[in-house]
């Protein structure tokens, strides 16, 4: 029997339908994670430094100059921007619609030296470099006061939109806050303005005392399927204490962050087949002023299923996975190298 | 040179972000469109009816009995439903999340009782009896009070999420409104507020005499690439007069959209050669009275880019083709038969 589930923040209905027989294994209907090309033409392996446009921000042998070899995570503008820092600020009306220019920024984190080197595979200090680089290119777009919010995304394999296979990540910067933050942004401030507590805050509360939709924990950090999870495996990972802002992570919850994130990944590797996925980091705004209702979570999404017409027509996602057996299908998967 | 857009109605952000040098015909990206199975074996074939539920209604040879072959149309619960009519409506809490039974109603559309033929390919009349039918379903299903909203949408195509490759279309009547209508409804409203005019209204009045947008025309209907368009080739038709409820059409309007949806659907295999698509008709939930400001429309969205990671985190689309290229290049494509 199906249900229908709300998501506390945005107020988005999710329709849970398991589908009786088919169990969480036998979903690997969409192609598995391959690695594409090789070293010599990838742009992102060293060596081919030139066939990028310049480093902004790179961890790297201390002798050695920009732009050379010798990195071990490096940043750099996407080659095809669909964004730029240079253009004016410009607003204007077309008869009844509203458009900008296309001011933001569009960065390229690559996250390792080595072709073949995804996040499960390689040492957590490199894990912990990628989620530190994070931090330090938030901070650092903060003091263009044009820029309202950033986005941090990773597209891995082909069938979550990722052209090139080389592990990196991406970061754009934009002069609006997008419809989703703002959709949590307006839920939250409602539940907060209700009970004056952050609803983030409560679900931590809520999962961690039930734990039946718990992946993982640690010190800082809990993995959890949501609720009203839209997509079958989706894990959201949340800092258990209040937090607004991803800028202001200290050095030990960037650790703790690196280490949920490699073990929810390396989970989803061996009980889903290293599948495609997409992970995205939600952070307050820079705008809005001190949250005491907004929290940043990571939030990832297995590609495993299609999205169809009814979804697109809707807003309405159909989940064939109850997120409480996804959780046990998750917990119970074993890394082994 | 990008530019930001925002839709009128949902207040949604797109992204046109047109890639130099990549021509509107290299966007076969993902898999066409191709038949599966053979007609022996598809439960949506005619012989085959006892492999699907009872049939609820049908456009069938008058002195044939239900449920036996010689239809044209035929409409059955699908046999695994993501909603049942036969829930009992209950809704409960569990801690601080919402949920609601799985009360509703889907419905399968059997478009025409050739396995191979496609709406392009079928004669007109029969185009006119499926959207009929749309109408006849809205009408009956109005007198469940528990449903709120009703859906139409179509999946052609694996890409597009069909599992079948048989024609058909599929309906979800849900005890909720969905989303994104009610985010329209909501823009609509505002609109509305403001300057006392349906937007829609204004936006066919704006494109029929701007005309870079429009794909095509007839007497009551307009096709459009919307000005925000979230993915390439998207198209709306949109009736050029005032009406909220899409169950309310007269028997003329149903022949002009049928005429300009098998039109707008040949010129779209002819330019992106036989792409997979989503259809989706929006239409004005049971439960509002009248709404001199909801305007019904059938978005068509073909399936040929792939939707990453920062669609999904923002809520933001990235569009490659400007909509006046698009429409300028469906404009010019001639189906030959």
């Amino acid at each position: 029997m199906s249900e229908l589930r709300k998501d506390p923040l945005s107020g988005r209905w999710v329709i849970i339908a398991p589908e009786r027989g088919l169990r969480p294994i036998q979903f690997g209907r969409r192609s598995k994670f391959h690695h594409k090309g090789t070293p010599k033409e990838c742009p992102f392996c060293p060596g081919n430094e030139g066939k990028t446009p310049n480093e902004i921000f790179a961890i790297r042998d201390i002798l050695s100059p920009k732009n050379s070899p010798n990195w071990e995570i490096r940043v750099m503008p996407n080659k095809y921007p669909i964004l730029r820092v240079e253009e004016k600020m410009v607003k204007s009306g077309e008869g009844i619609y509203d458009k900008m220019s296309g001011i933001g920024a569009h960065e390229i984190i690559i996250e390792t030296p080595s072709h073949y080197e995804t996040i499960p595979r390689m040492p957590l200090e490199r894990v912990e470099k990628i989620i530190f680089t994070y931090r330090e290119r938030i901070r650092d777009l903060k003091n263009d006061i044009r820029l309202k919010q950033i986005l941090i995304f990773k597209n891995h394999g082909e069938e979550a939109g990722a052209s090139l296979s080389h592990a990196h990540s991406q970061l754009i910067a934009l002069p609006i806050i997008p419809k989703r933050i703002m959709e949590e942004m307006e839920g939250a401030r409602k539940y907060y303005q209700f009970r004056e507590r952050c609803p983030i805050c409560d679900i931590v509360a809520q999962e961690l005392e039930d734990g039946k939709r718990v992946v993982e924990e640690n010190e800082g950090m809990v993995a959890i399927e949501p609720f009203s999870s839209r997509f079958p495996f989706e894990v959201w990972i949340i800092p258990k204490k209040h937090s607004p802002n991803f800028g202001d992570v200290n050095d030990k919850e960037v650790k703790q962050l690196a280490e949920i994130y490699q073990s929810i990944l390396r989970k989803m590797d061996v009980a889903l087949e290293e599948p495609c996925f997409n992970m995205i980091l939600h952070t307050k705004p820079y705008i809005e002023e001190g949250s005491p209702y907004y929290h940043w979570h990571v939030q990832i999404i297995p590609q495993i299923t299609r999205i169809a017409g009814f979804e697109w027509g809707s807003g309405i996602f159909v989940n064939t996975v109850p997120p409480e057996e996804a959780a046990e299908f998750l917990r119970k998967a074993t890394w082994k190298k």
